[in-house]
């Protein structure tokens, strides 16, 4: 389906986590193969890597329905210097906490571990259920996985998917745990080359106003005059000074449309910069 | 200077967070006296104890410049259903993270712990100096120096702030280790009763647009409309659909003021829904 085909995707790890299951998707659905798939420890190093290897795919997450933007991502984003790495895919993955653990009676359990984010999605199971059982936070659901697996004790369960369930061997105690129904992780693709163009196409930019009042109206009244659907809008600290935000907005289209085009270069006169991250599809 | 008492204050501890020193500035700079000093475990039940007690005021961090928006405090006033609860009050803390531990030889020192955001804001300093350094993440700072004072291992250092160095009895090995010069974080006073009004008063609201074309536009040009400054905006997944979002805002005035009270109308018809957090002061 998308024409690109790289060497290496890199991607969060440890494999088990909801970053690999979203990259195993993407590959799926493109009907792409690479030839290494590499799990970095953290998301400034997936995007380390992607800068320095020009042959080179990489997926990194950007929103939780529940949590909100992914902060380092779109931080570790608008720091790469280099405008040939651009987002151009997006992929969607619904995530579903399940309780793992060695044993199969839920009855023996005492100890849960997981992600501090799974643990908070899952407070009201856990709030029910493990009223008094010792909850112990740790790096990552897939990590948590892999501790209780390599453990001794049968009474330590971990919070984490069901791709970690099949990897570390571990059993299903109870599924579909999460406190809300609808909670959806979606991610981004960067590369350096260009997938196909599609209909449903979107385009990532940010930007930063100026200091003055009405600016931030100001500047949403240029998408508005091109009839212009903004479908998300986040900001994130200039980290310069307080009271300083850098907007992230994504609308509808490529970069190339003619109105997208009008649009991004009449947002210059009323903003500090404007920094586009790329043109992308989505795929289902 | 601010007239109001009450019995009781929570905060999120343990004593020698940086909640507990926001704290302590605010009944300084408002020579107010509490009987009881409460800290609790985290924010969602510091809200909870402020709901239940009609006697209480309680102090929570609202956004760092560095961090951003404090996610767990605005989900949870969003949430609060009681609307005598209101904020009333914003302080701002410079963070200093400090290297603390029993030795007085940076030498010695093998393991670092502190919370993540503390450790990921001393990023360049680690890389530097404590490249092989064993790094922990731990649940707050201040836990950090209490368990670097009660462990016997010499050779572990904590990063945390000054007070946690003064109750914990820990030498100082470093100071002023963060990245970035600006760090401050603006935590928010809530309470039943009003302060005196000031001149520096700001309000804040939240709003969800209603799910059409140029909604936000249409929602920020209202404040526009009548010349009032918006100091802050955020939003926040609706948590209900992904693509559904919560704004928050504040503008500078109170909820009284005739303009503010025109635009907050008017806002109405532009909105889902419009809730009033609460008009406040800044203390200096």
């Amino acid at each position: 389906m998308a024409l690109i085909s790289e060497k290496n995707i890199y991607y969060l790890g440890p494999d088990g986590s909801n970053a690999h299951c979203a990259m195993l998707k993407f590959l799926k659905v493109c009907n792409i193969s690479v030839e290494n798939k590499i799990p970095q420890r953290n998301i400034r190093t997936v995007i380390d890597c992607e800068v320095k290897d020009l042959q080179a795919l990489c997926v990194l997450p950007i929103e939780n329905s529940i949590e909100g933007i992914v902060r380092e991502t779109i931080d570790n984003l608008l720091k790469v210097k280099d405008s040939d790495i651009q987002i151009r895919g997006e992929i969607s993955l619904p995530i579903r906490h399940l309780l793992l653990a060695k044993t199969t009676n839920i009855n023996d359990i005492k100890k849960i571990i997981s992600h501090p984010q799974a643990l908070a999605q899952c407070s009201s199971f856990l709030h029910e259920k493990f009223k008094n059982a010792e909850i112990q936070e740790v790096s990552s659901t897939s990590y948590a996985a892999q501790k209780v697996s390599t453990s001794n004790d049968n009474t330590i369960a971990a919070i984490a998917n069901e791709e970690s369930a099949r990897i570390f061997n571990l059993n299903v105690l109870s599924s579909d745990i999460n406190d809300e129904n609808n909670n959806l992780t979606r991610f981004y693709i960067l590369s350096r080359k260009n997938f196909d163009k599609t209909q449903n196409g979107k385009t990532a930019l940010a930007f930063a106003t100026k200091n003055e009042s009405g600016a931030l109206c100001k500047a949403l009244q240029v998408f508005d005059k091109y009839s212009i659907n903004l479908t998300y809008i986040d900001s994130r600290p200039s980290k310069k000074k307080i009271g300083e935000y850098v907007f992230f907005v994504e609308i509808e289209g490529y970069r190339e449309d003619e109105k997208n085009k009008n649009a991004i270069s009449e947002l210059s006169s009323y903003t500090e910069f404007v920094k586009i991250l790329g043109s992308f599809q989505v795929f289902k």
